[in-house]
């Protein structure tokens, strides 16, 4: 059954004092990007980096006491499981998380490190549900749904009413959609609160493989997608280039560390996809992201705005021929990061050698001018990454 | 001449509604590896990125009409000109900015963005001085001076009073020390209110080349070192590693993006430098760093903590030899990132190949397993970066 304004409400006083209430920024930058006030509320800063814990407390403080006694139980390699394992310890309650086997030892310990006891088992995610549910149908401890539940929802809609508080302005509000159950709290929160406001939501555009992970649902819930249906204005996608570049923004511009999932409504944002005219406030919905990834991401995003430029050419295997095309990017003002050097290979000819460079630009016409005067000397321009 | 307690004070009224009270988040992954409650002032968060605009706001509120009219003028490329362009902007003062003529493009836009007037003069930051001065004495206008003003240290000093309200259970601050401005009017602030509390200087090892950049100061000032003297109780040292580990650690645990200058107060703490036994805060003093810079950083962290491997081997040259090598990688649970072959070159037997791997790896402990399986294997191990 779906969650009333009031669950929400009585919601924000289970989590006062556990949960944080979470700051808003406005950033000139995005501001001046987009040509309308932009603001982000930062729910990656938000205790174990993410808003999951709003929903885990509420829906943990409603168990009885037996039903505490007993436990519950979670399914999730990811910031649900965490969330889980967070709230139980405040609460006092035992917590087992079951993740599939292969899960990154990083996600196994950070789940410990919450006091939790995590259940190695299955062979995927989809396995490791099953287990979770086949042992609270014989224990009795309580299993928590990630978004599939009423007060779980509730709990998330928390958001909407610090929204409300602290951006009275605010006339469209950007929202990341995985399972749903944030945008559909959220959503039922403002309606109340703010009914004219335009609510839209976001989803990466391709689930099976993305760097937004945390949204990457295969199964998204019946309650929240009937919840959402009746309340957004809109569901926009964005891809994972887009993702990769807000990600690079938010890092430089705003200082904060926000995962994928996190980035999307600013990507929805930036690329004109939110729609409404007044000021816009793009909710981040966390920042767990391992920092061998985020490089990834980084210098995928920084490659697609152009200040980051990987590119194959060729050299005549002549003395001075490398030097030649080594001045030609510094005279371009390009920063070189890396040389790579093959003098064998198929497609090269005996007489020549491929050349790799990695270059720091500065936006994407730098790159197109320093491609051109590579050509314009002869030297063979192939851009990868 | 130093500044008062009470110019503290009065530069809380002048900056108030215009720079944010920045947050402070209890961390607890901190905690755990310092054994102590850490909690982080996130100064990064601040407008322009840094802490700078808290003094530069105040220095300029105390102009005469006259002196307004005749503009302000600071020499830096960094976060000092942008807050002197930034402040001024907020004020209705034209500010010019002076920087050496190769000063990135970024530092140069991101001045102007924020419509003062970039003046690219001088073959080096002392040079840029210089001609910043000959302008100042030629046409009148101020000249802001980065730390050596009594206001300027004032105004940072708000910081100290924001501290003293919100965590008045802390023993132990840490703060960077560059000119020495930040930390001199802080002390002071705290030395008021916080009697007893201890109060320790970071500096750079190595201020001649380091990643703190914004704290490599070549001369220090010569009233903030006499104030730091009275009112510091220790000055330790950090060095580029550990300010890189301090970086990644930030970044994955506080989900916040801070420059070297801003991280080495975590980096003392962390290497039990700061001294003290109880509860203790760092100052994060900005999170102006290049993303591409920030990558090289985060990839210097991971491969001091033993997160990232980059190893050099050799291989008989055989068919089905680097596929062993790569098959003990992945039985050894190593995640592999690249491999380079390289075929020729000085040290290399006719008979073998040289091989880079570049390997994610758990911890300092992985890593070492993983090397001590390669030569088991008769792998010889050389690691890089």
């Amino acid at each position: 059954m779906a969650p009333t304004f009031a669950d929400i409400e009585a919601a924000r006083g289970r989590i006062d004092g556990i949960a944080r209430v979470t700051p808003v920024y406005s950033s000139e930058t995005f501001s001046r990007l987009t040509g309308r006030p932009v603001w982000l509320k930062a729910e990656n800063l938000q205790r174990t980096g993410a808003f999951k814990i709003r929903g885990a407390v509420n829906r943990l403080s409603l168990l009885g006491e037996r039903e505490r006694a007993a436990g519950v139980v979670a399914a999730s390699a990811g910031n649900h499981g965490q969330a889980v394992a967070w709230a139980a310890r405040e609460l006092g309650i035992d917590a087992k998380i079951f993740m599939p086997e292969d899960a990154p030892m990083a996600k196994v310990e950070a789940t410990r490190n919450y006091g939790a006891e995590a259940v190695l088992a299955g062979t995927d995610f989809d396995d490791a549900v099953r287990r979770a549910k086949a042992y609270v149908a014989e224990c009795g401890a309580t299993f928590v749904h990630a978004f599939e539940d009423e007060q779980v929802i509730a709990g998330q809609g928390t958001i909407g009413l610090e929204l409300a508080d602290q951006l009275p302005d605010v006339e469209t509000f950007v929202l990341p959609i995985g399972g749903g159950g944030l945008a559909a709290g959220i959503a039922l929160g403002l309606r109340e609160l703010r009914p004219r406001s335009r609510i839209v939501g976001v989803q990466a555009s391709d689930v099976a493989n993305t760097i937004a992970d945390g949204i990457a649902v295969k199964h998204p819930g019946e309650l929240t997608m009937s919840m959402l249906d009746d309340l957004l204005d809109d569901i926009v996608h964005v891809d994972d280039h887009e993702t990769s570049e807000a990600t690079v923004l938010l890092l430089e511009r705003a200082k904060l560390v926000v995962e994928g999932a996190g980035a999307v409504s600013v990507a929805a944002l930036l690329k004109g996809k939110a729609g409404g005219s007044g000021a816009a406030c793009c909710l981040l919905s966390g920042g767990n992201i391992d920092a061998t990834l985020l490089i990834s991401v980084m210098r995928h995003g920084l490659t697609r705005s152009g200040r980051y430029l990987v590119v194959r050419s060729k050299v005549a295997d002549r003395p001075g021929e490398l030097i030649k095309l080594l001045e030609l990017v510094a005279r371009e003002r390009g920063n070189l990061v890396s040389v790579e050097h093959h003098r064998e290979g198929m497609a090269i000819d005996v007489a020549e050698t491929e050349v790799e460079l990695t270059v720091i630009t500065r936006d994407a016409e730098h790159c197109t001018d320093l491609c051109a005067a590579m050509e314009a000397e002869g030297f063979p321009v192939e851009q990868i990454e």
